[in-house]
């Protein structure tokens, strides 16, 4: 059966388009009569005006449109969970759109929210240079728009992120500290800034306390237990010289774990492992795994802060966009120390 | 800034709303030299069509709506993951909207998916009996409707759910087989057809085998880890005589694991656990967590499958709606097997 549309119910009354949409927004130049009559009509072939069209005049929808790469991990679930308590307390519905860190996906998402009419579009990004052009499409239109974790640093775009820099180095630290000299690091081949970050502060540890950084010990891949697992073969088939291995997610980790455990090395005292984002499994896995917590709940509680600021501000892309920036929490477990 | 309307458009050029309306959507009582100006002046005045009220008329957005009570468990971030490829790939995009267990926020869901034109809503429903009329409203409008994993089986939806009953029975017959004799059993205090059956199969594998059903061994509250913490430990201030736990979900059991492995109890070989729904961490843990896996990837793809078919046939709400009932595949692991 075909949607009942306003054409349906002109055609039924034998009164013109216009009359119909003006009698159902209840314009002043319809007779009560014909609203009384297109109303019940509407009624009885089960019309169900399009609240999003017909705030077009308001420029309301109450509804929020959510980009995110996964909501299979902990971190953007957890992320999103904060972000929704404050924005439904506040009225708002949300309304979520996985990429997959596919860039057709992204710009699809964003080509729907803005179908949709959203009031504003919150994202966390798949590629910053790849896709700049559909941002700059949204502020075009003057909606809203902000970005959590993930954010195109060129844009004038409001932002809430976690200092990756500082996450990197610290992690890198807690493990020299602990006595670990040869510490391989497994990150994205993406080319996103908070992998660059994580690296750049891993890069800055070593060097800070007089440690080499060598290449060989530098992956890059799709994060997953399988590219942990692979790189740690890797490093055992050539028989590299390494101690630890700090990975920039924890699944990652995770495999890299396994693996050294199934071929009979010991962690953490021959081997320490430090994860990255405090994946749900991290305490209950043995032994448990060290890793940095991204303070996600507050990133989400944040993220909707912000974005309820941005929108009663109406200056939705001013020249000083307001960018907090959290900081990272070390969270050191058994995996990483020794005794 | 206000976005751009039809009104303005046809303010600007000081022509009617309805000559814009049919301008831009190519009406042929409008002569070329309009559309061309009205396009013209739509574009310098960055005017958005709104492609879902021009949807009206074909009734298609290829936009899915699908209601799920949280992505925060490996269950439905899973199952959506499987659901979001196939369609993804008949190119249709899917917005998702999380309810938290909340029937209000449900009935937000499908209130804004309605208002979106969305082609269709896939649902995991939070209460049977409460939210049924919402449902029902779905129905009314001949919106697409199909149900996976939690249905609302009075209403002639097709759905795709698993044998919950079976899978119930099969780990309480595994955890017999194992030489367990007195099994307490953690489930939900919400009304759902799902944990009514789980809890079905263990009483019904306890009486198959001989074995007392003890109603004080029956625990109902809100599934979480430490609803599996505050169980077992009340088991162990009454003294209860029990030497098995199967929980109706995995983070419940892991609560149950953790208690005990605190309080020194060995598990599998004193006491043995057996958790539902395959999460991710349970493979990871020590003892590994034994488990009911829920085919959860194949649960998406055959409730894509199902829709596909669905909106193809036309006949959204038919005599005979088609449910697809999968089998659910037990995975003992160590938590259970004392050897």
């Amino acid at each position: 059966m075909k949607k009942t549309t306003i054409h349906d119910i002109a055609r039924e009354l034998d009164v013109t388009f216009s009359t119909v949409a003006r009698a159902l927004n209840d314009h002043p130049a319809i007779s009560a009569a014909t609203k009384a009559a297109v109303l019940e009509t509407a009624k009885r072939l089960n019309y169900q005006q399009n609240k999003l069209a017909s705030s077009l005049r308001s420029g309301r929808t109450n509804v929020i449109g959510i980009i995110v790469p996964s909501l299979d991990t902990s971190f953007f679930s957890s992320v999103v969970h904060g972000l929704e308590k404050v924005m439904n307390e506040n009225g708002y519905s949300m309304l979520l759109y996985q990429t997959g860190e596919s860039l057709s996906q992204e710009q699809k998402g964003i080509e729907t929210f803005l179908q949709s009419r959203v009031d504003g579009i919150i994202s966390s990004v798949s590629g910053e240079v790849e896709i700049k052009e559909f941002y700059e499409q949204i502020s075009k239109r003057q909606v809203p728009l902000l970005f959590f974790d993930r954010a195109i640093n060129e844009l004038p775009v409001p932002s809430v992120t976690i200092n990756d820099y500082r996450a990197g180095f610290l992690a890198t630290e807690h493990l020299i500290g602990q006595g670990y000299k040869n510490i391989a690091h497994l990150t994205s081949d993406q080319n996103l800034t908070i992998f660059k970050e994580r690296f750049r502060g891993y890069r800055d540890a070593l060097q800070r306390y007089n440690l080499p950084v060598d290449e060989k010990m530098i992956f890059k891949g799709k994060l997953s237990l399988e590219f942990g697992k692979e790189s740690v073969q890797q490093m055992l088939d050539k028989q590299m010289n390494f101690d630890a291995v700090f990975a920039a997610e924890d699944y990652t980790a995770m495999g890299a774990l396994q693996l050294l455990l199934e071929k009979g090395y010991k962690v953490p005292e021959e081997i320490g492992i430090m994860g990255f984002a405090n994946e749900a499994f991290g305490a209950f896995v043995t032994p448990s795994l060290s890793t940095v917590d991204q303070q996600t709940i507050r990133m989400g509680e944040e993220t909707a802060h912000l974005f309820l600021k941005l929108i009663g501000s109406k200056d939705y892309y001013g020249t000083t966009p307001e960018r907090i920036v959290l900081d990272p929490i070390l969270l050191p477990r058994r995996s990483s120390q020794p005794d």
